[in-house]
């Protein structure tokens, strides 16, 4: 393995130490010699890749919306703009970067942390696809992109919030499928509404569908070279490291 | 004023200065000491009446939902429930009591306090209304009022969490009008639909007829003897008390 590998598998496994244990202790709690613990790597292996424990939590925070992954293009935008979020209501189920950021974003840490970030990257996103989708006349006249946007941002958060309270993560997808039932009705217009697919699992749906593109993909453009880490460093994993196949 | 009135009286201050403690410090860094100063009362005053921090912030959460102010009857019950939440919203800018128990509520206490409490208070309220709602025809032939009541409460703690994070509480009002607009074509008939009045300042003015309501039945009444400290033993506090006329 290049050093240069190396190293960018030393950062994942430091960044998913800290990601469960985040998600266990919370932002205050945490100390670093236990991310240190969890991660098995010396604490000047984690200071080459993270000033602080700020820095871990925000690269936790950044690489929740970086993860995701390119998920496969839909007859309309608004469908998209549903599979980003059901996407993300099925990771909380298995990533430990998405339920670390979703600890991280909800809890209260004062000053310490700008966890506005989050909210603003999720809101920009989701403008930017309404904004697509009512350019295509998928969305009623009187709708403005950016006031649904923050609308479902908060929402979801909510549903984010009741999740971590009630505990029952299982039933996240369901929630999560239930408020896009409720909102998305007052938006669409009634020939793409009738198209769309809001039914709880569609999350799960739309990764298998990523992947199986992403194996189409592979076998068409040949051998791999070093696809993981190269594309990790851009920003972007590839589906399989995000979701293991049918789950 | 006699003992008891005294009584009471001194535990509604503890409680408001418990409230702005908590709403500035949070739960876990409040002190006693800080409550029994800003209180303006002797330790012996607050342990009478409170048994620990806990005791007090469980008071602060009770009191959230016990002081919405007996809102005037509408032609829906739909209409009642959406003054319910967007009175909250309202209140919210100047209540010192919604405000710490929306922080006690968002906050990440892990198992120091029991916070589902105020959603599951909330969901039943809700779901109460909306199958009420439903019983008279109001709502669509689809909508299950649980699904519909957990949908809104959780989006409704969303819409608080994004006002503690981003600060800006003024637009609080606007958000849950948003809010509103966004959820409720989903469930309305459309001739219910069109009579609803969700716009931004709803709550103030639902607070303003429930102040003139009150008036009139004074009037009608005749003297007030200890009016105000007996409603709030059975739990309800006078519209006047919850929020000050015009505001």
């Amino acid at each position: 393995m290049a050093l240069q590998d190396r190293a960018i598998r030393t950062r994942r496994v430091i960044l998913e130490a800290a990601a469960s244990v985040f998600e266990e202790h919370g932002y205050e709690a945490t100390k670093i010699t236990d991310i240190v613990d969890r991660a098995k790597v010396t604490k000047g292996a984690l200071y080459h890749h993270f000033d602080s424990k700020e820095a871990l939590a925000l690269a936790v925070l950044e690489a929740q919306l970086e993860e995701v992954p390119p998920l496969p293009a839909q007859a309309s935008r608004l469908q998209e703009a549903i599979d980003f979020g059901m996407v993300f209501a099925h990771r909380l189920t298995y990533d430990p970067i998405v339920r670390a950021s979703v600890r991280l974003t909800l809890e209260d840490t004062g000053q310490a942390l700008k966890r506005s970030g989050p909210y603003d990257g999720w809101a920009d996103l989701s403008a930017r696809s309404l904004q697509q989708a009512k350019t295509g006349g998928e969305l009623l006249p009187h709708v403005d992109p950016d006031e649904t946007a923050m609308v479902i941002v908060a929402a979801y958060a909510g549903i984010n919030l009741v999740a971590r309270f009630t505990g029952s993560r299982e039933e996240h997808d369901k929630r999560a499928a239930l408020l896009y039932r409720h909102l998305v009705p007052s938006i669409a217009v009634p020939s793409v509404l009738a198209a769309l697919d809001m039914a709880p699992g569609r999350g799960r749906r739309v990764i298998a569908e990523a992947e199986r593109a992403q194996s189409t993909r592979r076998a068409q453009d040949g051998p791999l070279v070093a696809q993981g880490p190269q594309r990790l460093v851009a920003g972007r994993l590839p589906v399989a490291r995000v979701g293991p196949a049918g789950r």
